[in-house]
């Protein structure tokens, strides 16, 4: 579905081709005069492969994001003739490449983890195969998508492992740019996350939204019982109430007498939480109202919830820290070529980078899970094809001859991440910090037989 | 100027209604119920305040960035029917509310410190005047830009000042959401970066784009020498060349023997940096190349680029450093309520939060500055409307009557954060980590007369 209106002052595009780095380009542009980037169509001539050296420090795994939202961008990554004639104008590119992104679409495959899956240091999460010109034109589409999409679900699974039965919801949208906060509305919700505040999340994803009042709408009442009273009236007894603009105690007592017995919740969103809830649930409970839950909010994050887990607190609202990725707000996945053949027709030779502290692994990489009962406990890939005999291969097909054949909807993507993290051992998901749960390596069957 | 092309999967809309947390629309609904929401047009009758409590942890001063981007946004800040009717379905909204946002467009006045100047902690950077549902439903858009576009250009500003007069390339993209990744390099280059790899920032700001090769485009290769004989070909002998991607000293007399000694760059991406610059540096001149410059990319920041003060390097490619704000990837900045009328025609009050640990000043403030000799020495806000007989209003008209009045070019804005820059004392200006140089507090005229 194509939904376009224009308004007055905002440019925007959906073409997705300018959102690259000029060097993949003046690449191509080399390609392209020596014959290199179209070279050897039948036989995809290069593989590049997305994968994350590290993760984050004191990580034990990551939950990949992204693809969801990656292979319509792929899909749309094209140029029109307006943008074409810049990059002339521009000294990227010269004739013979602009007559190449005329009707330039990617026409490769690509494999992949499905969206949610679990990965770690070494795993391949995104395989690209095609012409070379095809191929590395893709890298900073890719890259921005899953390693911003990528830093979130991670940061935010473990939110969720952390709150246990608890509902979150996600309301950092004000902490990024407008367009990310709808992504990270995404990434949080396939990660575990209950709800999102970001309407055009809601609106563009079907991720439930919820919300009620700021500070702002007490503030602009005459007083705290006529803006509680202006929301019962708009939204029911079932709402939930800030209560800490004035003083907690006595906004949870008006609150009570505004909405009766059957207030849906009370929201606290400063001070010290667990001291708040304990004093807010003892209130709640001599005001006759024990089915009144507590939320809370204010700078949470997997750490503070944790260290909540015993206050009697229903939910949490999380914002700056999920939309920043709890301190780690990119994932570090880097997009390389692995193979690549030197003649139309050649085979596929392996490359690998030899720069001090960056070496890379080359080979087209097939990745197998093995598992015990259920529970996850060996990641490794081989590099020539040979099948093994045991252990599950990880990747899917996501996109053939250009055309996406992998689009899951979101309730399935998270559904497939609560089960990949059931996967984990206790230790594994715990939020202290620690070393990567697996590494995951070379293991060619003939290396090991 | 609006461009707009229908591609197959990708579902963008330049409205941005939508790009709000849902409270502010249930709020909203409450205030078309009771007569609140249009009240006393005429006569403003609410104003909100964008601020920052604090800098991030050991920040000296702020660049505030994002407007240039914001005022267009607020323009086209709409609802179509189809987008109205979502909103009614979600039970956000009433029917009377839908009547609202049918023809809904902010018609109120905003005041704002200019794009690319300097705050502190407590500066009023943005006022927006006008309806009290008008104002509400700005929060998350104004606050989204302003926060992720503050956060980039804050970390940027430092990564400048620390490079001296050395130009830095903002190449950080990948490491972000792809349309973050164009407001990154705008607000990169607004601070100072002298260039940026995206393309798209490039062609929608005139930002000046760079780039050149990947380690790919060397493995593509048969040799080390056919990929820099191709290079070369494509972009002369000017071009920077990638040296790392096996042995840089063997990289580099390769490059040389390519290009000869006209060769514009070689680019050094991993490694000890300091030591591989001087390396390359001696290794250069003795191949005859002493004009070659030397570009270090590799995870920098204001503490590396600082630390390689006296290496010899000629430029620098920042990237992951500068989209995430160097460890602080968002302002903490808040859109808080700080005078109402009660009535229709009424006085506005000034109105201001009690919450432990969030208190604020209330009243519509305007802030001023004071210098010593081109130094900026005090900066300080009154809430009582008279003005004082010293200091420089900071605040300038950006938006009247829903219209905007102020919009200056890119180059305008990285002018003026120049010459902010220019207004601090150097120990305002390191790096190290330090508290803020100003706090910015209530001065009332009558207070201190």
């Amino acid at each position: 579905m194509v939904r376009l209106t224009t308004t007055r002052s905002v440019t925007v595009t959906d073409r997705t081709g300018l959102l690259t780095d000029r060097y993949e380009l003046t690449m191509l542009d080399s390609w392209v005069r020596d014959g290199s980037a179209d070279q050897n169509r039948a036989q995809h001539s290069a593989v590049f492969e997305v994968f994350a050296r590290r993760l984050p420090e004191g990580r034990r795994y990551g939950v990949l994001a992204g693809l969801g939202r990656l292979l319509p961008l792929v899909e749309a990554f094209t140029f029109d003739s307006d943008e074409v004639a810049w990059l002339q104008a521009e000294g990227v590119i010269g004739e013979q490449t602009a007559d190449y992104l005329r009707d330039f679409r990617f026409r490769g495959d690509i494999d992949a983890y499905p969206e949610g899956d679990l990965y770690f240091p070494g795993s391949p999460v995104l395989t690209v195969r095609g012409t070379l010109g095809e191929c590395v034109v893709l890298e900073t589409l890719v890259l921005s998508v899953l390693n911003h999409d990528t830093a979130i679900a991670s940061a935010a699974a473990r939110m969720v492992v952390a709150a246990g039965d608890r509902p979150i919801i996600e309301m950092g949208g004000r902490r990024t740019h407008e367009q990310a906060a709808i992504a990270t509305a995404r990434a949080a919700y396939l990660a575990g996350f209950a709800s999102t505040s970001n309407l055009a999340a809601g609106r563009r994803y079907g991720i439930p939204t919820v919300g009620t009042a700021a500070h702002a709408f007490t503030l602009a009442h005459r007083s705290e019982e006529a803006a509680f009273r202006s929301q019962v009236d708009a939204l029911g007894a079932g709402t939930t109430l800030l209560v800490d603009t004035y003083d907690i105690a006595e906004g949870i007592r008006t609150a009570v007498r505004v909405a009766g017995p059957a207030l849906g919740a009370v929201r606290i969103d400063s001070g010290d939480l667990a001291d708040e809830a304990a004093k807010a649930r003892v209130l709640l409970d001599e005001l006759g109202a024990p089915d009144t839950r507590i939320v809370a909010t204010s700078d949470l994050d997997e750490f503070v919830i944790t260290a909540l887990a015993d206050a009697p607190i229903d939910g949490y609202g999380v914002g700056t820290r999920v939309a920043t990725g709890s301190g780690h707000p990119t994932a570090s996945m880097v997009y390389k070529l692995v193979a690549v053949s030197d003649a139309v027709g050649g085979p596929l030779r392996t490359v690998s980078k030899k720069s001090k502290d960056k070496v890379s692994v080359g080979g087209h990489k097939t990745a197998f899970r093995e598992y015990d009962d259920g529970r996850l406990v060996r990641e490794y890939f081989i590099t020539d094809g040979a099948l093994p005999d045991r252990g599950k291969p990880v990747q899917v097909p996501v996109i053939r001859a250009g055309e996406v054949v992998h689009s899951p909807g979101i309730e399935e993507v998270r559904a497939f991440t609560a089960a990949a993290l059931r996967t984990l051992p206790a230790e594994a998901l715990s939020v202290a910090a620690g070393t990567p749960y697996l590494t995951v390596t070379l293991d060619n069957p003939e290396e090991t037989a």
